[in-house]
């Protein structure tokens, strides 16, 4: 780490859902560096020596824990919470699931499957996956977000409108990222790093990856933001795009069932052009490959279309 | 040009819609290449010097022409009739617009609203928009396609699984598209050629430009496409991402919803930060922006991103 943070949060002090009523681990002022600490997806259920067995296995009410909340002092509701990501500390390690019941092809795959990743840290090379598949590393935290304003327990499952489990993968090092605060002090967690991904997430894991991360915590006074924005500081697919990209489209009413035909048809033509089975395929489409929205106003059909990096096949 | 074609289609040689019993204007060998001259999507009705006026009084009968159809010997149903991008011949100038009842936003935006474009056809730099804006150009066709399996006539509006208006933005220049086949000699059209345009093509038009597009037909027998499918050369984004984006989120269970949510906020965003009306900015978000699936897995709540790229405020 090159930033020196004015706060460390160990992976400790955690929780799993969100609560307006979780006491804070740390108050800060605004403008603070703060390091987090996070564990993995699976709440430290798996590790680098896991097994098929253990994803079967896993107990759902220990997933996505996050680490924190911090309290930002002087945050309001109708307040911003603007968080500049600065830097990542990865731990050489992650891994990729299919998760039965779970992903966007989950009728289609309803077998269990798991990748363990080992990848260098410092170099953040590209990670090699089967065969002589090398997967681009942009790591990024899954789930980033803010205190809902109701009161009581919500799932950190899915992601809301202060934010939560995005697994948004341009919030990378220098995106500026807006939260809509709606409690005092806003209450930041942080959790479920990855270390690349698509857009889409499409078999609903990424590379897994525990990781420290620093953000710098500031405030935008009476934003009235409707949902989480962002700024990017410059082009956020140079990983992916220098050779091209295969591409399968999904066309009708809708995008839902075209997002999955795109993908289905995508998973097919990866794993006959890589040599893999398609469980293996899915999971590096979901690692790797964008869905886009091509066409969204030619009544009555829509288009959606999936983006597989053909520099990940060598 | 610089490539000689084995054909040229003149643009008096089309149809309105599809209907897999118009008579073939050309019949080709595999392998040809093809210059088809293309009419903007109006038909003609709007020209360089239109005003607001004449998109109120448009004839939605004759929008969308294409030219063509072009038999390809051999083609058979169950073929995919390869189309190789090659080449355009820009007219220098195009027309954006916001059509009532049409684009993603049609309940918001219920004024027509016209922006005519002069271009260099030649140097293919960035357009002027309104104040200091310059919006980089990447032609491609906005309507390509074969003819349905079906007998009759089928609106040329909604794109099909034998492609047609898909108005994707990323059929530019050294993309090859598979095509599905599904009548003999496949019957191959084109039309509606784009200067520029974001995935999405959210307020419902583009660049709307007539130019002569060259193409190279060819046949891959029996290769039971779903959906059509591309390959591009490299990397798509390189004219708009440069600076980075700006991003707005729509978070929720409806990818549609989603999707006006966050183009509405980056409309109210644009029209700040560049000081244009909202029409202007719905228009400028068509022409260059880009809607994108950031998270299709995390039940029961998914999220459509809007970039709009930073380099087209300067």
């Amino acid at each position: 780490m090159t930033i020196t943070p004015d706060y460390t949060i160990h992976r400790d002090k955690g929780h799993y859902g969100w609560n307006r009523d979780i006491a804070p681990v740390c108050t800060v002022a605004p403008g603070s560096v703060v390091t987090i600490e996070t564990v993995d997806a699976s709440g430290g259920q798996l590790n680098r020596n896991s097994t098929l067995d253990e994803v079967a296995a896993l107990d759902f009410d220990k997933v996505n824990p996050v680490t924190g909340p911090v309290f930002v002092e002087g945050a309001e509701p109708g307040d911003a919470l603007k968080v500049t990501i600065l830097d990542f500390a990865p731990s050489g390690w992650g891994w990729t699931a299919i998760i039965p019941g779970f992903g966007l092809l989950a009728d289609r795959f309803s077998e269990p499957a798991l990748h363990i990743w080992e990848y260098d840290p410092d170099a953040m090379a590209p990670a090699a996956y089967v065969s002589n598949i090398r997967v681009p590393l942009k790591p990024f935290p899954g789930t980033i977000g803010v205190s809902p304003a109701e009161t009581g327990d919500h799932s950190v499952v899915n992601p809301r409108n202060v934010g939560g489990n995005m697994d948004t993968r341009d919030l990378s090092a220098g995106t500026e990222l807006h939260l809509p605060v709606q409690v005092p002090g806003a209450l930041f967690s942080m959790g479920d790093a990855h270390a690349a991904q698509g857009d889409g997430e499409v078999c609903g894991t990424a590379i897994e990856s525990p990781m420290d991360i620093t953000v710098k915590l500031e405030l935008v006074k009476s934003m009235k933001l409707n949902f989480p924005r962002f700024s990017t500081p410059g082009p956020v697919s140079t990983h992916f795009d220098a050779k091209g990209y295969e591409v399968c489209m999904g066309i009708g009413p809708d995008l839902m069932t075209s997002a999955k035909n795109a993908v289905s048809d995508m998973v097919d033509l990866v794993s006959v052009k890589a040599g893999i089975s398609p469980p293996e395929a899915y999971m590096l489409c979901s690692v790797c490959g964008d869905l886009r929205i091509s066409e969204i106003v030619d009544m009555p059909d829509w288009i959606v279309s999936f983006y597989f990096p053909k520099v990940v096949l060598g």
